[in-house]
């Protein structure tokens, strides 16, 4: 195997040549082997081992294992233990997304803060097969049949072209030593059933199962690739930012063929699941929205706008103090001596009707104001209407009241009532600064 | 099953309603229920079965008892016998192959000549979960992971979504009868281990696997219609189409992202399999080219030629008499009275000098001759050079011979030592009047 490591090394991965490099090691056959592969062939390595904590005595025994075989081929070795539990509880993720995460973030700091090139991984090609009859299992799409990519931007995976069984033989005929985790033998019941009772059947099917499979993968790969250039074409065609929400032309996405799919390639990562409900918006109502449990998608007339849902702001009212507010947006307030323009950020106002603390809040359903510059009292979904508001825009839109009266729809248009007149005494100023991240 | 069947043809396929419609029908399981089922829906249905005489009695005995159950119904019924085994000699195809094609043939002649709107056929989702397996098995791509299309031209698959055992539940529950085909228990060997081993321990790893299989597979349909039209703008940008080949723009090519896997999909399925060595082209001397067994690719400049191999034709010679030849090229041969202007495809000669019958033949390494307008001997190679004709244009210019001497560069130039002057008696016009078919 060391044979075709190299060359598969030299082939592949030539930039690794002279380069400090850091390797995951969990002490389990796998990156064992990586580790003496990549040793074996003179390579600047240390290894990097993540103690989770979430096999007690097992686990100290794994850490243990990993620093003394750093200590026999004398190189570096980093460790660190995490309370993997403990962030899982406080991140609301699967113990499994917490590990996942504790460990790239601290690789990245070793990379970082000790100067290494590269992270090694040591998964390997039935890691990959498993995977995607996992994916395959639950539902998936391409992204889910791909396989984990060799490089990934500064991690490498050296050993993804190689079997679980080239490991093991190789492992038993150098007489290396590694950790069983007892966890493999249990835990995940999807991955062993595939392990152990289906993917050996389906391995009887073609002796060279599992270079086809790395076959079809590279060919995914490939489609993949092509999907997302063809996306970027059209993100750019039919897709805008605005300060925190997408804007979707419908009108340049109906031009294009298969409309509905490149909808869905939009927004797949949004979390929509309900795709004829997602497609049936093209053809709704201006008003019409749909949300996922993080994203909130409007039909606004000829667009599709796509936010992140703050279910808690639209509620809340904050206090605004005499020298203005901070959070979620920053008014500042103050007495003036004379009048500037006014602007849509920035009124003046009769000091004496104002009887601080104020409010902020966003509008509600029967809000009604005395918009300056016309005569008498407005709806303000009228007023909304009138200016071509959409409803994020809306949702968006904070109002200033004192006393539950209207004193200015920030950013939009003052109050009548508030404005300063032949018998004001004094001028209060407001400026809106801004939201707040 | 009747009502999600209902439900499921109102949904996906309203515009069979008062349409004429052709049921494949073998006799088997899956193409019983679908008749059934359309019968009892009151559709206007008629079947057509073929009898591939490949299983002697029991495939008569399949015939009859389709015929039986369309005379039960009192629905029209179509049969036909086919000798497939001498269709897959005489085309050189797999017997499945040759099925497959007379099936369809025949299929389309009913629909044209009887006017019938629509051809079903009975697969179902676990059709296309074996398919899948059998493609991953033997390595594959996104094409081969997709599955059969519900809808393809006029053939409509209604059972797609339901699986085998609703397909049996519902065949039991309404005491139907129907043909086992002795073949599949046998025959197909990687399919039924698949069927009968490895997919249902696969079944095992979730509840729901054939609805996720059937959403795996709507994303991928979704992720193939994308990358076609993501292609077809590719080939509109890189791609012309010669009289018989195509020229693809390498620096096209490489001014967009991921060059290699357009390259791949551009060529897939003109029978290349070392991608290495077709990436490779892309920055390859003039000249180099490779084979598939069925096409040639030529690197070409700036460009990569495309053509079908023609193996025979560079080695043969043809005759051609004193009024021309007919194949491959087309040349009129006859005696003129007078000269007009001498173009690429129209020639004069002294007939005197001519020793019919002349032949024709694709160039050799050694040719040489003596270019109208020009002094002396020339090599046909340096020839074509100065011509800037590439590899693929040469390989398809036909020579005029007499006694081996080159009279004729055809569609290019004639030869000095044949050209008519003052001595000359007879003249003879030689017309170029095309490429054959």
């Amino acid at each position: 195997m060391i044979q075709k490591f190299k060359k598969h090394i030299n082939q592949h991965f030539p930039f690794l040549d002279g380069k400090k490099l850091l390797i995951a090691c969990s002490g389990g056959l796998d990156s064992v082997v990586l580790t003496h592969l990549m040793n074996k062939l003179n390579f600047e390595i240390a290894l990097a081992h993540c103690n989770f904590s979430l096999r007690n005595k097992e686990s100290d025994g794994d850490e243990m294992f990993v620093i003394g075989l750093a200590e026999q081929m004398n190189i570096p070795v980093f460790a660190e233990t995490f309370n993997t539990h403990k962030f899982a509880d406080e991140h609301k993720v699967s113990t499994q997304m917490a590990a996942r995460t504790l460990r790239y973030e601290w690789f990245e700091q070793i990379l970082a803060n000790f100067k290494y090139d590269h992270l090694l991984t040591a998964h390997h090609l039935d890691d990959d097969l498993e995977t995607f009859f996992i994916n395959l299992s639950r539902g998936t799409g391409i992204n889910g049949l791909t396989g984990i990519p060799s490089v990934n931007g500064n991690i490498i995976r050296p050993l993804l072209v190689f079997s679980r069984e080239e490991i093991v033989t190789y492992a038993k005929k150098n007489n290396l030593k590694w950790r069983e985790d007892s966890s493999n033998q249990k835990a995940d019941y999807l991955r062993n059933k595939l392990r152990l009772e289906v993917l050996p059947l389906f391995k009887e099917t073609h002796d060279s199962l599992l270079n086809n499979f790395k076959t079809t993968q590279n060919n995914l790969q490939s489609s993949k690739k092509l999907i997302e250039d063809y996306m970027a074409l059209i993100y750019k065609l039919a897709v805008s930012e605005d300060e925190d929400f997408y804007r979707i032309n419908i009108q340049k996405l109906k031009e294009l063929p298969n409309t509905k799919d490149l909808l869905y390639e939009l927004l797949n990562g949004f979390g929509f699941t309900e795709w004829n409900d997602v497609s049936a918006l093209l053809n709704a109502q201006t008003g019409k929205q749909l949300f996922s449990k993080t994203h909130q998608l409007l039909k606004n007339r000829d667009e599709l706008l796509l936010s992140k849902i703050d279910f808690n702001s639209q509620m809340k009212e904050f206090f605004v103090s005499e020298i203005g507010i901070d959070s979620p947006i920053k008014l500042k307030i103050e007495l003036a001596d004379s009048m500037d323009e006014t602007t849509k950020n920035l009124i003046y106002l009769d000091s004496e009707k104002l009887n601080f603390p104020l409010k902020i809040r966003k509008w509600q359903e029967g809000d009604s104001f005395h918009p300056f510059g016309l005569n008498g009292r407005k709806k303000l979904s009228k007023f909304f209407k009138d200016e071509k508001m959409s409803i994020l825009q809306k949702n968006k839109t904070w109002l200033l009241l004192n006393e539950d009266k209207i004193v200015w729809v920030i950013g939009h248009r003052m109050d009548n009532r508030f404005r300063v007149n032949e018998d004001t005494q004094s001028i209060t100023k407001i400026t809106f600064i801004g939201h707040s991240q």
